[in-house]
C-alpha cells in the first residue's frame, strides 16, 4: 500500500484543483470592482445553494462563528428557546446560549437518533411561546440526518417559533430547501459540501428572522448581521474578508452548479449507501439509525480503540479516517463521503480499514 | 504604463509566491500530528514576532475579530476602561466596547496625531481604577504611529489597568517589544506584516492579563480564549482552524525570519522615509504629523477626490492606493509600504499618482 493523501474526514473535506488553483491567485483588494463582482456572484451562487431569495452573510470564522451569530443575532437573554441535541454539535449551541446568559430547553436524543418531530411537538406545546428552535441538518459527532423539512413544519404548524437550523455539515450535499421548507436561518461553512478550505461562514436570514435581528438585544459586533447589511449594496463585508477563500468558493460553487445541486445531492446518496454495505462487509456495526448521506459512522469492536487505529492508518496509508468525537471518542470511525471525496477515496480506506482491524473481526 | 497587478493597500498587502504556493497545497486534517507541527511551528514564530514568551492564541476571523476577543475576554461590564482614539480603528475599540456595554472614556486626539503620554497620564489620574487601557500601534486611517513603549509605562506608571494594543497592522513592520514594554495584550491579524492572506486573527495574552480573563463576565463563546487555552497543549484549535492560512503563515514567517525581524523593522522605516520624500516631491502635503513606518498618508488637493482617483489609477493601471477612511474618504490617498510591498512598487504607484493627478498640482 503506497502512502496517499486520501481525507475521508468530515471537514476538512479534499479540495479540487480548482479550488487550489484560485487559493493561489495573487490576492486582490476588497474595496474594488473586482472583488465587488466575486462577491455578488458568490452569494447569488450561495442562495442558489440554500435554495433561498434571502441574502446569505458570509463571515471570516469557522462554522462554530455562524451558530454564535444565529444565537446572538436573533435573541434576547430572556427568550426561551428549544436545542434539539442530536450529538455534539446541538450540544454546542446549546453551550452558545448559555454562554450569553440564554438558558435552553434542550431535547435530547439518543446518539444514533434523528430529532423526532413528536417530541418536538410537544416540547412546544408544553412550553408556550419559544423564540426560536435550534438544530442540526446533519450531526457528523454521529452521522444522523434530520428531517428538517418535518420538523421545520411541527414549529410553524406549533409555534411562532423561528427554525434556526445549522447546515455547517449538511449544504451542498444533502438535500436543503430553505424557502420550500420555512427554514428561517440556515448557518453553514465553506470546508464540505461546499468543497473549499476551511475559515469561512455563512448564515442565509430570511424576513421573518430579521425582524428578530432588530429585536434581538443580545451583544454582538463582530458577527452583527445588521452591520453586513449595510455593507451588502456596497459589494462589501464591513471587516476586511478571507479574500482569497471567497475567489475559491466562487470556483467550488461553479463546479457543484456544474454537476448541478440535484445530482451532487444524488451522488452524495448513492456513495452513502455504497459505503454502508462496505461497513456491513467488513463486519462493522452502522451507528446511526438515521444515517446521513455526508458520513457514514460505525461502532468498532470492544476491543479496538477507534482513536489509535484511525491514528495508524493514517500514519501508516496517508488515509484521513475520523474517529468518534465526544462520548464516543475511541467508540466510532467515521467515513466522510460528501463535496470531492470519490468513491476511490473510499475504496481506498475500506482497504486500509480491513487490513488494520484485528483479523478475527473480519467477516 | 502596462497594467500591473500592484497592490500599495494597508492590508491586504501583496502575498510572496512562497506564501501563494503554501496556500494551494493539499489540504491537511487538523486533528493530526502533522497540522499540530504547523501549528506549534506557528505558534512559536509567532512568539518570536510579537516578542513575548506568553502564549499567543490563534483565530479564524479578520482582525476586528482579535479586537473584540481582546474586550471580551478581558472585562465585565461595569469596569472602568480607557481608549485611545487616534482614528478609525481607536473608535472601532469604542464601538465594539458600547455594543458589549462597557462605556469607555474615549481620549480623542486629532486626527494625524499620536496619541499623547501626558493626556493619558491625566486621564487616568482623573479616573482611578481603570481596568484597562486600549490603543492602536498603528492606525491605518490616519498613517500614525503611536509610541507604545512610552503609553505602556504610562499606564504602569499611573495605574493597575491592562495595557491592550492593536497591532493588527503595525505588527512585523514597526519594532514591538511585547515584553520588555509590559503590553499585556497584543492583537494582530495575518494580512498586514505578517504577509498572509486575511481571515486568520492571533492574540498574545501575559500571564497577568489571564488573571483579568479568569474573572472578566462579559459573554464569549467563539473568541473565549480560556477554550484556546485548555486546546493548546493538544496544539489545536477548540474549533476547525482556518488551515490553509496557517499553513501558509508558516512560510512567511520563515520569509521574516530569514530576513531577520530587525531588518524588516529597518527597511521598512528606508521606504517609509523614501515614500514620504516622494510624496512632497509630488506636491502633496503629509497628513500625519506622528507618521508610521507601515503607511504614508498624504492629502490630496481640495479639488480632487480622492476616492475617485484611486478608483481610476487601479482601473487604467491595475494598481491599488488607498482612499481615505470615515471623515477623511475623498480627501487621503494611503500608500502603504510594508510586508512584500517593495521599493520598485512603491515607485510605480508614485508613477500613476503623478499621470493621474491634476497638471497644475505637481511641480
Amino acid at each position: 500500500m503506497t502512502k496517499q493523501n486520501i481525507m475521508l474526514t468530515p471537514g476538512p473535506t479534499p479540495l479540487p484543483p480548482e479550488v487550489l488553483e484560485a487559493l493561489s491567485r495573487p490576492i486582490i483588494h476588497h474595496r474594488t470592482e473586482e472583488f465587488g463582482q466575486v462577491f455578488v456572484d458568490v452569494e447569488e451562487g450561495l442562495k442558489r445553494i440554500f435554495r433561498t431569495k434571502s441574502p446569505v452573510y458570509m463571515m471570516a470564522s469557522s462554522g462554530t462563528g455562524a451558530m454564535e451569530a444565529a444565537a446572538v443575532n436573533l435573541l434576547s437573554p430572556s427568550d426561551k428557546v428549544i436545542v434539539l441535541s442530536t450529538g455534539v454539535f446541538g450540544d454546542r449551541f446549546a453551550a452558545i446560549l448559555k454562554a450569553y446568559g440564554v438558558s435552553p430547553i434542550v431535547v435530547q436524543e439518543e446518539w444514533g437518533n434523528a430529532a423526532n418531530p413528536e417530541t418536538l411537538k410537544k416540547a412546544l406545546l408544553d412550553n408556550p411561546g419559544v423564540k426560536a428552535v435550534f438544530f442540526q441538518h446533519t450531526d457528523t459527532s454521529t452521522g444522523i440526518v434530520n428531517d428538517i423539512k418535518a420538523l421545520s413544519e411541527v414549529v410553524h404548524k406549533n409555534s411562532q417559533a423561528l427554525v434556526v437550523v445549522d447546515s455547517v455539515s449538511g449544504l451542498a450535499a444533502e438535500p436543503l430547501e430553505m424557502d420550500a421548507w420555512g427554514l428561517d436561518v440556515v448557518a453553514s461553512a465553506s470546508q464540505k459540501g461546499l468543497m473549499n478550505a476551511p475559515g469561512l461562514s455563512f448564515a442565509a436570514v430570511n424576513d421573518r428572522a430579521w425582524t428578530a435581528v432588530e429585536a434581538a438585544k443580545l451583544p454582538r459586533f463582530y458577527f452583527d448581521w445588521r452591520t453586513m447589511k449595510k455593507f451588502l449594496p456596497t459589494r462589501q463585508t464591513p471587516y476586511t474578508p478571507s479574500i482569497n477563500l471567497i475567489v475559491a468558493q466562487l470556483e467550488a460553487i461553479k463546479l457543484i452548479e456544474k454537476e448541478g445541486l440535484e445530482n451532487v445531492w444524488k451522488n452524495t446518496d448513492e456513495l452513502a449507501a455504497y459505503t454502508r454495505k462496505r461497513v456491513q462487509e467488513i463486519g462493522l456495526t452502522l451507528f446511526a439509525k438515521d444515517p446521513a448521506n455526508i458520513l457514514t459512522a460505525a461502532l468498532v469492536p470492544e476491543t479496538v480503540d477507534s482513536k489509535k487505529l484511525v491514528a495508524q492508518i493514517l500514519r501508516e496509508t496517508g488515509i484521513s479516517i475520523a474517529g468518534g468525537q465526544g462520548k464516543l471518542e475511541g467508540r466510532l470511525i467515521r467515513i466522510a463521503h460528501m463535496g470531492y471525496i470519490t468513491r476511490h477515496d473510499v475504496d481506498e480506506g475500506f482497504k486500509a480499514l480491513e487490513k488494520y482491524l484485528p483479523r478475527k473481526e473480519k467477516v
